[in-house]
């Protein structure tokens, strides 16, 4: 308690044991993403599935095999359904979820007004439209860096679990 | 569908019908709060409550009023007790209510790991550890504005209801 705003110290939390979960099942946008992460974000080592069953798979191997649980999960909305997108962060977001406290972004090339506002009730942190090129996307990855990585506090769950 | 990023029309629509609520307890931070939201986001029209029990009224007031609910909700975890924080988060985020779909940022002094990871797992979107001054508020409310505002995209309330 009383531990005072000090960007620096939040950052370097941050940080530490940094893992990211992107759950995309497109190839092309998987390597722009990739590349994105690797000027934007190179300190946190980021784990790329492609479908809800390998995304839960690889959760629950992070239990088993005592790997850190991702810090943030990247989650695209047509897997290759709404539906499907849909499903998986209502598993994540469910009450007996184990990874519950996860923050879950959706990336979605659609503006569609249910996209967006069903992605917020079932419990994604935030919406992001796609870009559709790599600079675009270095600008995304740069502003989730700044406000997740230095700005807010993420849970720790070495030290919660 | 397939509305290609544009950061331009992002914010634009995102600063449209835009409204904050802030549930602070603290005259201080408030004025603090307030500042910063002057000189870092003045497009949009901050609404201060300082209890649980004026949030839930002002959140009711909005759609018998027919006035916009908040694009984003900023709540001081301790009211002055982490319990009462906890407890409107949950009513915020419970699957009958009618704001679930607002993203909450719990801004609070506590680097508590219990009070992050509950935080997180309650529903909040993020967890901020306040600053202490107004420059490192404005600095915050900048970031919020570039994330939340400039880079995310919000529901659009007067669509989808």
């Amino acid at each position: 308690m009383n531990v005072y705003y000090d960007s620096q110290s939040i950052s370097k939390e941050n940080f530490k044991y940094a893992t990211l979960l992107i759950i995309e099942d497109n190839n092309d946008h998987w390597q722009l993403i990739q590349l994105a992460l690797s000027r934007s974000l190179p300190e946190v080592k980021a784990t790329r599935v492609a479908t809800p069953n390998q995304a839960i798979e690889y959760l629950k191997s992070c239990f088993l095999q005592g790997i850190d649980l991702p810090k943030l999960i990247l989650l695209d909305l047509y897997l290759p359904t709404r539906e499907d997108g849909w499903e998986l962060l209502q598993q994540l977001k469910h009450s007996t979820s184990s990874y519950k406290h996860v923050p879950v972004v959706i990336l979605s090339y659609s503006n569609d007004q249910e996209d967006i506002a069903d992605s917020y009730f079932y419990g994604s942190t935030s919406y992001i439209t796609k870009p559709t090129n790599v600079n675009d996307w270095e600008s995304y990855i740069q502003k989730l860096r700044i406000y997740w990585w230095e700005t807010v506090t993420l849970p720790n769950d070495r030290l919660v679990i």
